[in-house]
């Protein structure tokens, strides 16, 4: 997904988002022990008007893989932006939200117009994420609503670009 | 999301799969011309109970980018199997179905139990995929419910084991 075609224009205010990014992460949930892990985020487009994202969690205490995830980000007239996005615990996410441009970096808000899952999958009802670029840094949170918790914050991870 | 991991037990039905497959394929559909393209095809895995799927395709004649898409899959007692799997079309697809082994490799039969889209997204009504590893052959077939036609037959690729 690396490859020397021109950014879409489409994707242009995205553009703080791409490449690869690397740092820890905190989670914490009602339902749950607090934890914190390694992620490693990348972002990368083909010159079609999407970005991809793919992203790998690991336990920081043994490097064993947690987490993934891997989807699109389709970026809309009026700093709008879709998401699609899926995971191996089963469950597909489909966000709506927006782009805010700023001097030094983007702020993408996101919220699931839906959460599907397959039949094993625990059910989610809502999510939320957020992704701020300034600089160098990405900061990542996620809220979730799920387990009979309201929308609830779930995780932030704070990454440096590599 | 290639380690020195031990496949898990729940994903040895699908071992014939693993690996990283190229080929060629072709199109069809009742309300688009005839076409054909370049498929390369990865399953992973991390030593966790399911595989990576990622899937590109490029135009045949100029090499340029044409669909991709990524998932999971995810093996269920008694041969059954769960995917889940997104487009940068906006499109995510949940599947269920069963796993056939052979003595010189599988066949996995899925159908969509729900197809979800963004808001530009356009409809996709249901899917079947069927993917038939033969030692070191893979042939990828797609049905698609969309535009108002039945469920039909989509896609053909013969990929070879890379």
């Amino acid at each position: 997904m690396s490859t020397g075609a021109e950014l879409h224009a489409a994707c242009e205010a995205l553009s703080p988002l791409l490449g690869t990014w690397r740092g820890k992460g905190e989670g914490h949930y009602p339902t749950i022990e607090d934890f914190d892990y390694l992620e490693e985020l990348t972002f990368s487009h083909v010159g079609k008007p999407f970005l991809a994202m793919s992203q790998r969690t690991r336990d920081s205490r043994n490097d064993a893989p947690l987490h993934a995830e891997v989807g699109y980000l389709r970026p809309q007239p009026n700093r709008g932006i879709e998401m699609v996005l899926t995971q191996p615990t089963g469950v597909v996410e489909i966000h709506n939200g927006s782009i805010t441009e700023r001097s030094d970096g983007l702020v993408v808000d996101l919220r699931t117009e839906r959460v599907e899952g397959t039949r094993t999958a625990k059910p989610i009802t809502e999510v939320r994420r957020r992704l701020e670029v300034t600089g160098d840094t990405l900061v990542s949170e996620m809220w979730m609503a799920a387990m009979g918790q309201p929308l609830t914050h779930h995780l932030r991870a704070e990454l440096t670009r590599a």
